[in-house]
């Protein structure tokens, strides 16, 4: 499954994140980062409305999640929790990195997958512009066989 | 302040208000119901995309401690942390909705706008639709005085 193939699931299936103007810029072993602009997202401040940010924050984590099941459609995702810290204002453009778990991440998510129907993965999410960390995201993302 | 004068605040400051269809429903002493439609908010499963679950609660909370805060433009007003725990599938149209603190909820925070410059609210969201609460955020909101 390549960024493009993901992007294209997004904006047909996830409206908002046309609204957002998400962008999967990169998708490999490494994990997945997307990109959003200031301007469609901006707030009262001319900076990021912290509800793009988590929303965007929420995507990174579930494309990431989303691409691992690729070929599994019988499989449903979701997210189950999440909590965000917003470190410093996000004054422009900016990206959502999501750092792939690795084998031993998923381990314990295709057990549960595996052999209960249901396996959970929590993914953390860094938003950045440049070089800047600007709020970080913890999400437990649940997938359940159909 | 009235419900239409944060709804129309939130529509000129956050066009992302707009993209989410969010209206505000009720604003008084009790506290602030905003609704959301499900049709610009949907996601892959038909329904309500957990990223704008997440923004709208935010909003709800932002646009009570907006309306207390009203008259003081000096101030500014941001969210330090939040996190959310999503109990099952908003199928529909849902609302958010924050009850006010009461006069013992905003002393703390009164005092410390007063005496230190920044006043922090912990707020809870529930959404809901119908009589079902199906997820809750909690919020921290920090303001500081310019």
């Amino acid at each position: 499954m390549t960024a493009a193939d993901v992007e294209a699931y997004l904006h047909e299936h996830i409206p908002q994140s046309i609204s957002m103007g998400v962008r999967v810029a990169s998708l490999d072993e490494r994990g997945v980062r997307l990109t959003a602009p200031l301007s469609p997202n901006i707030n009262h401040r001319g900076t990021v409305f912290g509800g793009s940010a988590a929303a965007v924050a929420m995507l990174a984590g579930w494309a990431l999640v989303h691409a691992h099941l690729a070929g599994r459609p019988d499989v449903r995702l979701v997210i189950r929790r999440q909590q965000m810290e917003f470190d410093a204002p996000i004054d422009g453009d900016f990206d959502a990195v999501c750092e792939d778990p690795g084998d031993e991440g998923w381990a314990q998510f295709e057990r549960g997958l595996e052999h209960m129907g249901k396996g959970r993965v929590q993914l953390r999410v860094r938003l950045n512009r440049g070089a800047a960390d600007l709020a970080t995201f913890d999400g437990v993302y649940v997938a359940v066989s159909a």
